[in-house]
């Protein structure tokens, strides 16, 4: 009761969880297959599931076959193992800021440098790209060994990117060879308005490596994403799997899940519902509370609101006041690989908590944030 | 029914699988607590499990407490992030040869070079790792960044780590201040005699970090292991990890099947039951078979037996060959660094395949290697 309201990490609705199904589920496989699920899998993934990640793939405008498709142990296993296949410690990376926070750490830990750009209302600046590769490919300065992009419900920024961009994008990484890892967990989560094509619909020389998660489509407990991408790449970066496969009974069941053909649809319109009210809560929280000391956009889709304050307010310094007073978020900073920038912003989550404890949460910050812009 | 009989893979036993007894552990974590067993789970790992395998390890001998304890998903994840997280590319690593075909390969791709001495029927040479470090402590050599060791019932050797050795190998680790990275997934996985005190149990500095699995002792489905080490050992080994922690779900399962304090000894005496009787056929198998071709020694617990073979043979070049006529076994070569060494060894595997289909595939073997040795 008294723990703080949870707006910062990006947890899943626990509304939305199919506990029940997939109770029955894993009671079936186990107590039928269990010589398969309870087995090492293929290093590459179970063929049934990567066919029916292959077919939601197409049917949403990226060509795609079972054997372009392998299973990861979460999303993030992919950025990690990109990484290092893609690159090796001193090389660059490059991306618009500010961006993922796990995508910054995984990739400093692996030793890269991070070159950025900036984004805006329609997403990456790929002009600014566009401009660096190019000055870089005069000057003979070694070029970023993959671009890292976030196109559909940007985190932190909630962002869409253009359509235009888009295919600008890919026709700059191809013309430089340069991959783009494509990190997309959020572009099914749509609350409002259509679906811009995706990267791969505009990727002939297949540029693109998508990386997928079941983590907000699902349930974030199994841990299971995927990759999308030409054979040599891949094979490059599933040669840096090395946790045996991913487990065989989350692969089993996750599949079984979205057995019937509309099951994936039918996930989506739940789960959709249950974020879109959360979202037009947060929103008229945020309208009520904050309309006088912070600006925001409203996002059609994922998670996260992304906050500018004033600049008489430092966020990372605010983060650890608020959450002793009850209310956590993420400050700014963190989306940034230089900690100095982003401290006017605030990333908030509404996925998580329940639309109480949330509206109490905007409260809390409110007190804060008029606290210290406008001192009695 | 024609596929060829697999005794290569370090594959669990079928017969051993506790489907049933798992199927409706699942069913109920899932029905009456989804919040937490599909939400992410902490990245140290639930608190719950880690406490139940530092109860495991202290009775065993190594003194442990929750803290000490994180959860990985498979024991490889964890070679994998000590890798990183101990030696930088170029570094070095050391061990025995022949050791853990990936091992080599994780470590490889984490760019390091192998340092290697022998192994013999006690196990590892630590009289030749001693005077190696000595001799690169005098040169000014750079020393390896960890020793690699799995001292009960070795990868490929079968052989358990005499205790005397035990203790001299983590006073010589001491002494040059080099963590010893312990793979041991079959510790106890014991079939004869009884057990000789683990590496931990003379680890008063704490130099060793001790990585266990579930694959073993439960099952490989669930992908789930753990390491065991000093707080500033495990950070720097945890800080690696990625994948935005081990799926909760499965955590709650294993822990929830090991919820009675004698859960262990029932389930050991249930996997030992099953792998003795399979060990004792294989034995019988290659006595009846490969009496005058090749030797062996028996193995009082793991997975496999490591045979010799003779001079005339390549069992690099008889793999696919035999593999073709319907049995799969790994080569000698791959449990070395060097590819021109283990050309006349092979490892067997009995865990896996009914002993029906075990004996065929030994006679299978025989007729090769009669081939090869006593041509006609």
């Amino acid at each position: 009761l008294n723990s703080p309201v949870h707006l910062s990490g990006g947890y899943a609705p626990p509304e939305g969880f199919p506990g029940s199904e997939l109770a029955e589920i894993a009671r079936e496989i186990l107590r039928n297959h269990a010589a398969e699920a309870l087995q090492y899998s293929e290093l590459e993934g179970q063929v049934a599931l990567r066919t029916r990640i292959a077919e939601w793939l197409s049917a949403d405008g990226t060509p795609a076959t079972f054997r372009d498709v392998n299973i990861v142990t979460g999303a993030k296993q992919a950025l990690d193992l990109a990484a290092r296949a893609l690159a090796q410690p001193g090389d660059a990376w490059m991306s618009s800021e500010p961006t993922y926070v796990n995508a910054i750490r995984i990739f400093r830990r692996a030793g890269l440098k991070h070159l950025s750009v900036s984004n805006d209302e329609d997403g990456t600046r790929v002009d600014e790209i566009e401009e660096a590769l190019a000055r870089m490919a005069r000057a003979g300065t070694p070029m970023p060994k993959f671009i890292y992009e976030i196109p559909d419900f940007h985190n932190p920024t909630g962002r869409v990117m253009s359509a235009s961009r888009r295919e600008k994008l890919v026709a700059v990484a191809t013309k430089y060879e340069i991959p783009i890892l494509e990190d997309n967990p959020y572009r099914w989560l749509r609350y409002d308005g259509s679906a811009v094509p995706p990267l791969g619909s505009f990727d002939k020389d297949r540029w693109v490596i998508g990386v997928g998660t079941f983590s907000k489509i699902l349930t974030p407990g199994l841990r299971l994403g995927w990759i999308h991408a030409r054979e040599d790449l891949r094979r490059r970066v599933m040669s840096f799997k090395a946790d045996g496969g991913s487990s065989a009974l989350v692969q089993m069941m996750v599949r079984e899940y979205f057995h019937e053909p509309d099951a994936l649809p039918r996930r989506l319109d739940r789960v959709t519902t249950v974020l879109r009210s959360k979202r037009d809560a947060m929103l008229r929280a945020l309208t009520t509370s904050l309309g006088t000391v912070a600006e925001w956009s409203r996002p059609d889709g994922g998670y996260y609101f992304w906050l500018s304050v004033g600049s008489g307010v430092d966020t990372e310094a605010l983060a650890p006041v608020a959450e002793t007073d009850g209310v956590q978020f993420y400050p700014g900073s963190m989306y940034y690989s230089a900690p100095e920038r982003g401290r006017q912003q605030i990333r908030l989550s509404f996925a998580h908590e329940p639309i109480d404890r949330m509206e109490r949460g905007v409260t809390i910050l409110r007190s804060h944030l008029v606290g210290v812009l406008s001192p009695a």
